[in-house]
């Protein structure tokens, strides 16, 4: 029964009955998280034969020509470089190789943006006003590095096809300060959604005011599918930038954070040969190179994308029932209430709900106080600022999966119980 | 005999001689070089067993109660925090660590100090204009650096004490602009000097007109000793600037990419709890972890400073036959002409050789041509410009040590021929 159907006399008596529960489940004194998507140790454990792939009998000399043990080879070894243009679908000459996270390579890209400028342009520290457009909800690291460069976010719907493009289209031909648009395509963060072609291919044929416009297209989940026998299908966007007419519009990152191991991956971008060119050449300033050996240690444990396949398969198995579950309680403790909705993605770290309006902030608080960590109520939103305290971000991946549906059941609790006192408020 | 004392005949009979000489061995087609400071092969080999440290018994929970494998611990793991407060002799609350090169984290200390500020002033892009101190001969990567972001650079003499303090607390005291110093304070790189007690003291009392100077104390060589049995002694200028009331004065950096692999080190820089606390809270926009596995790696491999001397003994047994090979070369060839002067480093990677005025490109070219790469002419001044084009930096660590001598044997015809040219010219 729907829950603003039902009395103001039912639903306190139904709130009465919430209520114990909650207090119950307080007392257990739980310390439970759906906070971060964080792999879990049994996805961790996947990885472990890649830490013994080097040993004695390495060629630590490879395609470069260079002991990659020793100083050199500053944009990334070859071998390293096929295994993510392989991943990307594009070609080794538009990668560069970055460290343990696709996070740094971004900062530094808008980094390098903001002290030298993009091919020649401005450098945006010396401007007055630098705007980023972010999909939301979203990543709340994309939304940091922002603030971290006083860069104005400017906040745009999304539907499960992607951001709204009428929106996107009219800003950024209208307005040069708009310098960037934040974008996780695949398996969204939060939502799980994926753009579709159309969504894609508007992107790719964006005329910005801006010439150092760039997309941001971060594509953290490429291979990250929940149901590998049916993988979402994203257009390829370098390749679509290309035949646009806009090859240089483009930076995508991705990374093995949640491939192998989340403190020891390594990452890459991918852009057109002018703006690899460019990145390279302000690296040089930087570093020497990042770490080979990690860059080699990863294409000897996953040497083609058979093995990435199969070694993602894996990550899928022990992800898959924690999405189903979580799903499960969702759809059978709140599926007829009307109070929130949710997403079902088929790839990715996130559920994506939404409770009613000024919902949000009291579920997360209430969660807390029962010992259940959420993400923070607004984090998926600039300046974490959900307009309408809606929004939470459902990380499934960490917890074992009894401790994970404890977690769920609490949330559950939550969510109505925030939930009615809203619709009581109004009644 | 002295070139100087010599007849211009004695001298043109000479150059003939050295001519055909310099002629033969370009003829051989030879492919040398001298020209970084990277270890050999046989060094790396050194840290081999590092790369299997790790396996399904290692316990990947430590201090900090997190799984090293996963995301988190922002600023470093304690272990290796201790590793490094061991060698830098400091707290590890004053530590934290980086990456792969602590030039990086260089690079990356400047660009926050660019972007945000030190601690509460004004970031330097807002400047009009901000310099640097350069002792010179100095380390080209600290100059490229500036170069990127536009700084400045000031030329400081530097003699076996160290840098002319008297210069540098003249120039910090009255100009608000400079904002900081490059040192390499324990042999240095190229000239191999160790800084005296006296101006290390001088460095850590210095009253900067900038509230936001600061010493950039570049201590890559701490424990890279020729001589382990006699291991040059530097201040700890981090004590010493809490001593003189300057405890947020300096940034100390150090790395292991010349203790384990130089392409996959671990990297920190140690300075005041508010310095270190500024910049893991800034960190925190560009990065979740660095590599924290690399850190468990090192800690394991290198589990005491017993473990740390005994491993760099090592390094030295490989590298001093070197550095005695290339000096004795030079005193026998060069020794009793006049026409140069060279440094004899107790530790480090580098020779420092003073060539007559106006002589450093043209051996350097010259050697080229008979396929012997050295380090650039000029590169260990500020903008590659070395007033009197003397300097030239000899890079003994990397060729073995039968290719060493070759190329050593023809730099000292090269400089003998453009010592003799000079001479010439002015007969």
């Amino acid at each position: 029964m729907l829950y603003n159907e039902m009395t103001k006399a039912e639903l306190l008596e139904l709130r009465n009955g919430l209520m114990s529960l909650y207090e119950e489940k307080k007392g257990l004194g739980l310390n439970l998280s759906m906070a971060r998507g964080k792999p879990s140790k049994q996805q961790l454990e996947l990885s472990m034969p890649m830490l013994n792939v080097l040993n004695d009998s390495t060629a630590f000399v490879g395609e470069d020509k260079f002991d990659v043990r020793n100083y050199g080879v500053l944009s990334g070894i070859k071998e390293a470089k096929k295994f993510f243009a392989d991943i990307l679908e594009v070609k080794p000459e538009n990668i560069v190789l970055y460290g343990s996270a696709s996070l740094t390579l971004m900062y530094d890209t808008i980094s390098r943006a903001y002290i030298k400028g993009i091919l020649g342009s401005t450098p945006w520290s010396k401007l007055d006003k630098v705007k980023f457009l972010c999909p939301v909800p979203g990543y709340d690291r994309h939304f940091t590095i922002c603030e971290f460069f006083g860069i104005e976010m400017i906040n745009i719907p999304m539907d499960e096809n992607g951001p709204d493009m009428d929106m996107v289209e009219k800003l950024v031909s209208e307005d040069a300060s708009i310098k960037g648009i934040w974008c996780v395509p695949k398996y969204s963060n939060p939502s799980g959604y994926v753009y579709s072609d159309e969504v894609v291919k508007r992107f790719a044929s964006l005329k910005p005011a801006a010439e150092d416009f760039r997309i941001f297209w971060d594509n953290a989940y490429i291979i990250h599918h929940l149901y590998p026998e049916k993988p979402a299908k994203l257009l390829n966007i370098v390749e679509e930038c290309e035949k646009a007419g806009n090859p240089d519009m483009v930076y995508e990152f991705t990374s093995t954070s949640k491939v192998t191991f989340a403190g020891a991956g390594i990452s890459a971008m991918a852009a057109s040969e002018r703006n690899i060119k460019s990145a390279v050449e302000m690296m040089n300033a930087q570093i020497i190179s990042h770490d080979k050996l990690n860059q080699l240690r990863h294409v000897l444990f996953l040497p083609t994308m058979d093995a990435v396949e199969k070694h993602m398969a894996k990550h899928a198995d022990i992800m898959r029932p924690k999405f189903e579950a979580v799903l499960d309680i969702l759809d059978k403790e709140l599926g007829s209430l009307g109070i929130a909705e949710w997403t079902k993605p088929m790839g990715g770290y996130f559920i994506g709900f939404d409770a009613m309006e000024g919902c949000a902030k009291k579920i997360v608080s209430m969660c807390a106080d029962a010992g259940v960590v959420m993400t923070d109520a607004g984090a998926t939103y600039p300046y974490g600022n959900d307009p309408k305290d809606s929004n939470i971000r459902i990380a499934p991946s960490f917890p074992e999966i009894d401790e994970l549906m404890e977690a769920a059941e609490i949330f559950v609790i939550c969510v109505k119980i925030a939930s009615i006192d809203k619709i009581l408020d109004t009644k």
